[in-house]
């Protein structure tokens, strides 16, 4: 190799300005800058995969004329069966959000045995092994929507498919974390990806939030203050940033700009897990009224949403320092078990690697299921599909907030004198500034959950149960989080179940993680699954006890 | 709790005797002994995992009248499908192995979107979250189908899905090992396994194989004289007991029990990997010729296969040491990503919360796809197609023995002289006794693959090349090693692929592992996918080049 080459050869892998790309030395017309070379992140695990041996046998298979006595496969002619096939709706289906009846049209997705076309999906593949990223086709779409919803502004990006949300978070962080590091996060967690980290020794580094989420200025002080006795500074960030779970809170472009500066200052890799990203939807405003969803039916109606998206921190990622996550699962279905990873080619490979030992491959079954229905329905079908589902998540979460609107009185927060409060402050009905705050939240533009704080310090029982509250176990909590999990089962005895606050809180070692502001707790209240009636009778109930409770 | 229910429930989770489990104090007529307490096996990592607080919720939900707010599930009426259907062959399928053209019969089976009975599947519970054990339906298969095989003999053992045996495999060796650790493998390992562990800083500890696959009296030697010095003595053994990737061996009954009793001796966790169980055969005897597929039709036939087949390590596991690892891979189709793990509950319950964070839960599309294939067979549909998979796998298996036998001669070992041999010692054609010994291998009664232990000592120009080898990197390997590489090239340039014997190596660390015996290599031959012209052809190429180059 000529001095000459490897310096082509090293313009492909190393970082370049659009200037080095377009040199004259290039022959790439790509003039997005590559990746900077982030591989110091690896875990020790990590940097200890290989490339199975077994791929050079794979690559000879290839070879015209050769016979491969060499893979242990079963014969496809041993799949015992002829075809696999499923009625889909039609992508243009918009559904009433209150019944949820199936349209009466369908569309029939067919795998037959063999593929009948170049772009097909055949059982005979999707029943077999595969390599760790699955079938290729499948894996075409996905980087499809990628480009085509993102536009990610570096050249050497790739994407590998995963076997879900959960899977993703546990592969992304064995390839990132050792055992005393941390993550950082918002002050509220999901629990089952602290569950993946507490185990591995790892805590989070939780960051003050707001209405969008992380706050920049806050990181960027606790990175710039960073006490390194306590370790390695955190270099890992998880960011769930449209309708964060458990907060609601999606974050603006501006926001995450910021955040992005901080995190390239300090060299953090951020892991943007983004389930919710399609669920944005416009704001809801106090007294106004649901209206039923509007349809989308038409390119231009899909390309206004699309427009009106906060983007993926992929639109601003020059350096290949965000890994994104995105699944089927809130799209299409949970139970297909399907999404996909998008990074740098060096992340994406060692995900790879990670994958043939971890899961070897996503199922054929779910990937031949979904991948013929996004033929059926091309990619114009699915982004027509997402632009009208999020829609009927923008009803449900009408629903619950016009039920909080007639079961409590709302008062924008700058309005009232509640320390801490944003959003809209919660009073009995009819007691607007006479009564005790009894919760705050913020309206949701995303996802699907509101995140209520709660007021336990103006219940009339908080302070002589707070005096007196020793715990027995250190679990127990703190008096807030005790008081809360009281109340918590007088909500259940009236027959309404939220899931507690303290069920979020970041884990930052055993007895550390405290549960915020004395006398302030929270619930998460779900709007995406039960029907208008139920919610509106949960929220009644939900307000029927607190009423009692705060004004008895 | 009282003191005599203090020792009822203890008794339900301790070690006891039958004498024990009738003695009037228990109410259990479950004669079987229980599992012994063996979670001092567990991994710091295993033993960290708690169950999801979100548990206590799901528990909640089941409380008549109450209204949900907690559950952040997307609504099954969102799931764009009306239903999942598949066209599969009849249980009772004879295929022919030289054409596998599919029969003219099928089995339509449906799975709508509600289920229509308490058996069926239905897609709104496919297509939705589930907990970690994934379909409940589903696990009563598999663990109907445990009972009916293998008839564990304690009685508080359990089932979990997984999404296929690397899934598995990770799963358990991330529950058991520490870095620094051992894993007791038989001297060739399949290279998958190897990766999952290598990169954790785990290493093999082979022990010597024979016919049978690992020696019991070497196993016991290995671990009596362990030195201290190398770290805890090696406590969890990975076995494939039928057709061993690579070796071929199957594990007889008294080599089971024998390997057993020094698991008990020197407590060691057994994991049973055994993707290849039902293809179990009659031996091939030199000079048969092959005949078609014996047909199994009625339920005596499957009686008779069943009583054929070596048992299973649960059929002999009193202690509750052995995880068993069974997939439908091999049975159905490996797109599927589907198999169940067998253990005692309190493994079950620590893979369990592995699963809740390392995947969530197997695909459920895949769930009621085979699922309800299952149904639609029953179980002993199931039992029948696999009897006769296996007679298939057979006749493969004759195809390559019986073109190994008309390319070579073959010589029972103990009729020659060749030191160290086992089984079938090939000779070139027509030149037994007075030719060059080329290779041996053991004729396999199950699995996939034929083990060629290649006779380099024999060939002219090995001893020179020995002499003069100096590897230029570790990787290159020993002289056998390298001449082997030299060798596999060799017979790519003939147009035929085999796996070279040395990417099985048990890995001992690095630079430290062996590749057997100076001038003894080996090929890994599989029969399972090609068809019968292009295996005679395969072979005969490979004699073609072994003749020309042992005898130029």
């Amino acid at each position: 190799m000529t001095a000459s080459t490897d310096a082509i050869v090293s313009n492909g892998h190393g970082h370049s300005s659009k200037a080095t790309a377009t040199n004259g030395t290039s022959t790439s017309t790509d003039e997005r800058p590559t990746a900077l070379d982030l591989s110091h992140h690896l875990s020790l695990l990590a940097r200890s995969r290989r490339a199975s041996p077994l791929k050079d046998i794979i690559r000879y298979m290839a070879v015209p004329g050769i016979i491969s006595l060499a893979g242990g496969l079963p014969p496809a002619a041993y799949f015992p069966f002829h075809s696999v096939s499923a009625s889909a709706y039609p992508a243009s289906t918009v559904l009433d959000p209150e019944t949820g009846t199936p349209p009466a049209d369908s569309v029939e997705v067919v795998i037959p045995r063999h593929k009948t076309s170049d772009t097909a999906f055949d059982i005979a593949g999707g029943l077999q092994y595969t390599g760790g990223s699955g079938l290729a086709k499948f894996a075409e779409l996905c980087k499809d929507l990628t480009e085509r919803m993102w536009e990610p502004v570096y050249s050497d990006w790739d994407i590998l498919v995963n076997s879900g949300g959960t899977d993703a978070w546990t592969k992304v962080i064995t390839m990132l974390l050792e055992r005393g590091e941390y993550v950082i996060t918002e002050t509220q967690v999901y629990p089952s990806a602290q569950a993946s980290f507490i185990p591995m020794g790892v805590t989070a580094f939780p960051i003050e939030d707001d209405g969008e989420g992380m706050r920049a200025d806050a990181l960027e002080a606790a990175l710039a203050g960073w006490d390194e006795s306590r370790g390695r500074r955190p270099r890992v960030m998880y960011l769930v940033p449209v309708g964060q779970n458990p907060l609601g809170t999606t974050m603006g472009a501006q926001r995450r700009q910021a955040i992005y500066d901080v995190c390239v200052k300090y060299d953090v890799v951020i892991i943007e897990d983004d389930p919710y990203t399609v669920l944005q939807f416009e704001p809801w405003v106090v007294g106004s009224k649901s209206h039923p969803p509007v349809p989308a039916k038409t390119n231009e109606d899909v390309a206004a949403f699309l427009d009106s998206m906060v983007k993926s921190f992929l639109t601003i990622d020059v350096q290949g320092r965000v890994i994104r996550l995105d699944t089927f699962s809130k799209t299409l279905a949970p139970g297909a078990r399907l999404g996909w990873f998008t990074g740098s080619k060096m992340f994406i490979e060692r995900l790879l690697r990670g994958t043939e030992v971890q899961t070897q491959m996503p199922s054929g079954i779910s990937s031949v299921v979904i991948g013929e229905l996004l033929n059926k329905w091309g990619l114009d079908g699915y982004l027509l599909w997402i632009t009208n589902l999020r829609e009927q998540y923008r009803v449900r979460r009408d629903w619950m907030l016009d039920a909080l609107s007639a079961s409590f009185d709302l008062v924008p927060a700058e309005s009232t004198n509640v320390a801490g409060a944003i959003g809209l402050v919660a009073y009995p009905k009819g007691q607007a500034h006479t009564g005790p705050a009894l919760m705050s939240f913020v309206p949701p533009t995303g996802g699907m959950f509101v995140w209520c704080r709660m007021y336990y310090r103006t219940h009339p029982q908080f302070a002589s149960f707070a005096a007196s509250y020793k715990p027995e176990h250190p679990e127990d909590g703190d008096a807030t989080q005790a008081f809360e999990a009281k109340f918590w089962v007088r909500l259940v005895e009236a027959l309404v179940l939220l899931t507690p606050g303290w069920y979020f809180t970041a884990f930052e070692g055993e007895g550390v993680s405290s549960y915020g502001q004395p006398g302030v707790g929270a619930f998460r209240l779900a709007f995406s699954f039960e029907p208008k009636d139920l919610q509106e009778e949960g929220i009644r109930r939900m307000a029927r006890v607190m009423t009692e409770e705060w004004c008895a």
